[in-house]
């Protein structure tokens, strides 16, 4: 689906519609707008178009410039991903996402989800990847299997876990060995970005951190396999 | 570091030297030549250049359409690999790659296995990604702690780590589940290609196969993010 106009593509953006790239005249590359910057802000791709593209493109005949393209996802919401794994009689089992910006690391990290049969993801609205085609492209058809909750504040969302009785534990550095805590409860695993970790106001929010033994000299994993690694422990756990 | 010419080049690619992108004259890419095949077969990134730009980065004037990049690195052998778990005092820990070719994916192994203690990673000479210089951007500099081994022959190499007294297991589904099985000992693993897994040739030559418990319906985990689920369960048992 396409979005045309400045105007409502600032409410779509602001409204938090999946938006896989924004087309802009390049007459407008060099200036720094509202538009481009939101889009910045949001980590969703431009590309700057010469404006006959644009009008080939458009439907509306008004697009002032800027068309959007939608992505057809549907968001779950956090209730949503509670109830299928009460539904499925099973310990709620949840990834959060603190700011994974690189749509492949989503993309793996959706596939090792649903291998290690999590129940939902949980992503900020703000400053991280969100649902895009590249995203749905690397996920090799896992997201059609995981709810994924896009929610305004990552740490409300996990005071609402912590209330419905979900532990909560931040995998981070400087924790306690994740092979000796007990993942064989309903729980939630926050991962962090791939530059910056869990934020420090979001630690301060879980039950726990838990940390990988790290042998290494580097001791530097890319964040899709360090979410593999934890989901595929906390699975081990649950199956014994 | 370049080598020109089409003699050199060739002798390059067969005696296995890294090379990181080879460029020919764009006025023979619609030939299908004996380069471009080799190129194609070892998976070297070709680009294509206008003959001027190829005189431009000539050194010798005589680069007869092609000039290829190589890479600085120097592999390992399997007895350097165990010579450094030897060195260690430790059980030899190793990974076999068999025909990994995402550079982004064998990078993540290398990150991966460096973080987790392995003492070198084994890949064939042949239809396999080669360290080039996307492989050394993604493993983040893991891999100048990493003992990389390229060998003509994977299933003479699995042979060679079975009379060192490595049990050898390849990482595929329909195994033994790998939670069960002990994996402290001296042992290398074997990961599967992303399209193809392991060959059932080499599979034959191992002494078992161990598989991840997989509780979705997709069930397709990234080669990477197998490779570092699977190491560090063997580093989980290791370090009890």
């Amino acid at each position: 689906m396409y979005i045309e106009g400045k105007n409502a593509i600032r409410q779509a953006i602001i409204g938090g519609e999946t938006i896989n790239k924004i087309f802009v005249d390049k007459n407008y590359a060099t200036r720094k707008d509202e538009i481009i910057s939101l889009a910045s802000q949001n980590k969703i791709k431009i590309e700057f178009l010469p404006k006959v593209a644009l009008d080939k493109r458009s439907k509306t005949a008004h697009h002032q410039g800027y068309i959007a393209e939608t992505v057809d996802f549907k968001y779950s919401t956090v209730e949503d991903i509670l109830k299928i794994a009460q539904d499925k009689k099973e310990k709620p089992f949840i990834v959060v996402l603190d700011g994974i910006e690189d749509p492949h690391n989503f993309g793996a990290i959706i596939r090792s989800c649903e291998c290690a049969g999590v129940h939902g993801i949980i992503i900020p609205k703000d400053r991280a990847c969100n649902v895009n085609e590249t995203v749905i492209r690397t996920s090799t058809g896992a997201i059609a299997e995981m709810a994924i909750a896009k929610v305004v504040n990552l740490k409300q969302a996990i005071e609402q876990l912590k209330k419905a009785d979900v532990w909560v534990f931040a995998a981070e550095i400087n924790g306690n060995d994740i092979y000796r805590q007990n993942l064989n409860l309903p729980i939630a695993i926050v991962i962090g970005s791939e530059g910056f970790g869990i934020k420090k106001s979001v630690i301060a929010c879980c039950d726990g951190v838990v940390t990988l033994p790290l042998m290494g000299k580097v001791n530097s994993l890319n964040a899709s396999v360090a979410c593999g690694i934890v989901v595929f422990e906390a699975l081990r756990q649950r199956l014994k």
